[in-house]
């Protein structure tokens, strides 16, 4: 069904793509458009493009299409007659959920749940599961320096023009180079890109270092240590720094390997120092596990390689889990009804996808896959790196969290866009990083397909 | 299909809704969950709860369901298999948008876009409608402000840490009852209940008094005047304060009827005041009309009742339309490339969905029915509310978007709890309202029901 390779017949965007881009254009701002795709058309880890373009797709729609394109399991599981109540008729969830809510969680999210974690709330999409992420930080810090007391009348009516004490002055920190998402809860979090934020009020709340670290990083010992140690540092000030600017910090918010900021990875220690700053604070700890979780770290959550000695207070997901939401301890577990909630709460229908994607990742060891072939694409990149010393650098990944550092921004882009009309589409990040994002059914013939695609990118430049 | 009537074997919620509430409950807060609900058995205006109890539903999951439960032309749609690629490949749709996107937008969401504006965007839920409507003032006003020259190196650089001039202090001016959402940027302007906000820490936005009109309008006449004009010279001084406080005020937002807020209506007047003086202050006007949209009130987007000098600057929508999304004009197209812009971008499987259902609104002219039986409701809880006077109050609507008042807020609640035990699932609002937001394809049989139903509920109470 998968086509045997790229088969390109026009650069891209192709005159179709451009076509349509013009119509789209006259209804919405269409800078950010790559291509348009022929969904119908598109198998497994190739996407087609309008113009009859086949390309190996290794970044799958943001990182977010678990099985690639048309799974024919996802196709009969469509097909199913039974299944179609689901997608016509969606429910506010929070208030009238289905017969069958508590069996297909339990069935579904609960049983990939971080270790630790019992709780599961469903949202939509990766920005509402950390806003309301956030929230049941907020609610757990101020019920316990309520110290089991009810809120008072002057905390119930300032919460509705939205002064203090009901809405009190309260901060999250998060890191230089993150990215959580576009509600302005979860764009005070991120400082990635200036196109995110410029023009748009946001709180002041605290933005710490993320640690750069230095590739290969076993010439680089020392040095990173120092770097994670100071970060660290500027995280414990920060939280002395807000308590005194009035906005206590309740949490720390983090990616695992921080995604749209560059791929900036940091060890296990990293992040077993920001849960011990957390706590010696009285904060907690959110581990933001949109772009890294459902396995494609090479464990299903990326925090499995961290080695904490608990699990983090929340973690939330959305992209490949299809739909978002968010785990949480029973500390963060709202105590009064309406407090986390909207009108939707997600969508059974994505749960339902969900389930048959968590069967073929089971039935498939597709979680292993990705540690395997993410090794396998990892040291190609190393070994193409060595052949090409003054273009590519700093070759890193988790898994198939892959990516590789160009000299400049604009050598970046031309090595993305050159290798997509060879017939390789791929994603950047941050400064000069090319982002590796493949499906949980890409294949080490499939990264072999990408490494000889890259090479003779690298030649043409 | 649709059964004859409300049908009860228990009172709601049952035996094994309870029964999986408390399962559910063990992995989130559950205070808000009605009944659990039998979707597969559930019929056009009756939903069947897991107890068996047949209800007549003029709530509607929330208001969000257009066409009622399992309606046959839906269930065509999607036993299309044609149409199954739609729901197996969700794109990033604003980077790799299908083939047929410009066309669906036209065939759908442009065949029903406001007079005046011809421009939208799809999002995925009201709050992120909303929230991208916010920022689409945002940068429309710096633009504006910056005078057409390119953003500085300072403005970008102090956006990263969310820091002024990248991140200048302004702000949304938005009305006590409103809600618009529950991201941090819709939250800011939503003030309706405690529950909404408490704890969570919201910038500090101009809340302005909405006007409370007094019932029956005919004998209130110059009251009412006085209290809409009273409340937009308050709306004016408000500019004037948060400039002085150095947050001007970008834009004014209101829902055309506040909804959770209680049902609260203002007359078309006081929605030209406000276009008035938001011009006169350079700023702009965003109708929310999340819960007011798709033909409810009688017209197909409610802001058509008010006689508007011109189109509103943005005009939100989601629920009944099952996607989200915002139209807005030609000053608040964004200019640059991921400002507005996230992964999903909405999705195209709602989209199909809705090409149906405004289908079949047009079909069977569903918006002048709404204008019909919407007027059949008021008059009966009208002489309802003659034949309790002590009781009911305050009868009001546009279209299908009826309320009615009882005397304390507990009382509201038996009356919404005895009905729902006789056979009625109805919603409520505000302090002690009941709101009834029935689907499309409620007719007037349906609607004497519901007040047959009532009126055994206040012989009751
Ligand atoms: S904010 Fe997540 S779907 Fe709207």
């Amino acid at each position: 069904k998968e086509p045997p390779g790229p088969a390109m017949k026009t650069n891209v965007p192709g005159r179709e793509s451009l076509r349509l881009k013009a119509e789209l254009d006259k209804i919405q701002n269409t800078d950010a458009v790559h291509f348009f795709v022929d969904y119908a058309n598109s198998r497994g880890n190739y996407v087609v493009d309008v113009d009859g373009n086949i390309m190996l797709d290794v970044f799958t729609q943001i990182a977010s299409l678990p099985l690639g394109y048309n799974h024919p399991k996802l196709i009969a599981k469509m097909s199913n007659p039974d299944n179609m109540v689901t997608f016509i008729n969606r429910p506010a969830l929070g208030s009238f959920p289905p017969a069958d809510l508590v069996d297909k969680i339990r069935g579904t999210l609960m049983t990939v749940a971080p270790p630790g974690l019992q709780h599961v709330q469903t949202m939509a999409c990766g920005s509402c599961s950390i806003e309301h992420g956030q929230k049941a930080m907020f609610m757990a810090y101020m019920r316990r320096e309520r110290g089991g007391k009810p809120p008072t009348a002057e905390d119930l009516e300032t919460s509705i023009s939205g002064q203090a004490p009901g809405c009190p002055k309260l901060s999250i920190m998060s890191f230089n180079g993150a990215f959580h998402g576009r509600g302005m809860g979860a764009l005070a979090c991120s400082h990635a890109k200036w196109f995110h934020k410029l023009d748009f009020p946001v709180p002041d709340w605290p933005m710490a270092p993320f640690p750069k670290l230095r590739y290969p990083l076993e010439d680089f010992v020392r040095e990173n240590e120092q770097e994670e140690q100071f970060c660290l540092e500027q995280v414990e000030d920060l939280f002395e720094t807000y308590r005194q600017k009035g906005a206590p910090v309740v949490g720390i918010m983090c990616e695992p390997v921080q995604a749209e900021g560059g791929d900036n990875h940091a060890s296990p220690a990293f992040f077993q120092g920001l849960q011990d700053i957390a706590a010696k604070n009285n904060g907690y700890l959110l581990l933001d596990e949109v772009q890294t979780g459902c396995g494609v770290s090479g464990k299903f959550w990326a925090h499995e390689h961290f080695n904490l000695r608990e699990a983090p207070d929340v973690v939330t997901f959305a992209k490949k889990m299809l739909t978002g939401g968010f785990y949480y301890k029973q500390e963060q577990k709202a105590t009064e009804a309406y407090r986390i909630y909207n009108t939707w709460m997600g969508d059974p229908s994505k749960i339902m996808m969900l389930e048959e994607v968590l069967n073929v990742v089971h039935q498939n060891d597709l979680v292993n896959n990705a540690a395997d072939v993410g090794q396998f694409l990892l040291q190609g990149l190393l070994d193409l790196q060595k052949l090409y010393p003054g273009t590519m650098k700093n070759a890193r990944g988790l898994g198939t969290l892959v990516a590789v550092d160009f000299p400049t921004t604009a050598f970046r882009n031309s090595v993305v866009i050159t290798l997509r009309n060879k017939g390789v589409n791929a994603g950047t990040c941050g400064e000069a990083a090319m982002r590796l994002r493949p499906s949980l059914i890409f294949t080490k013939s499939h990264a072999s397909v990408f490494l000889t695609y890259l090479e003779a990118t690298l030649k043409d430049l």
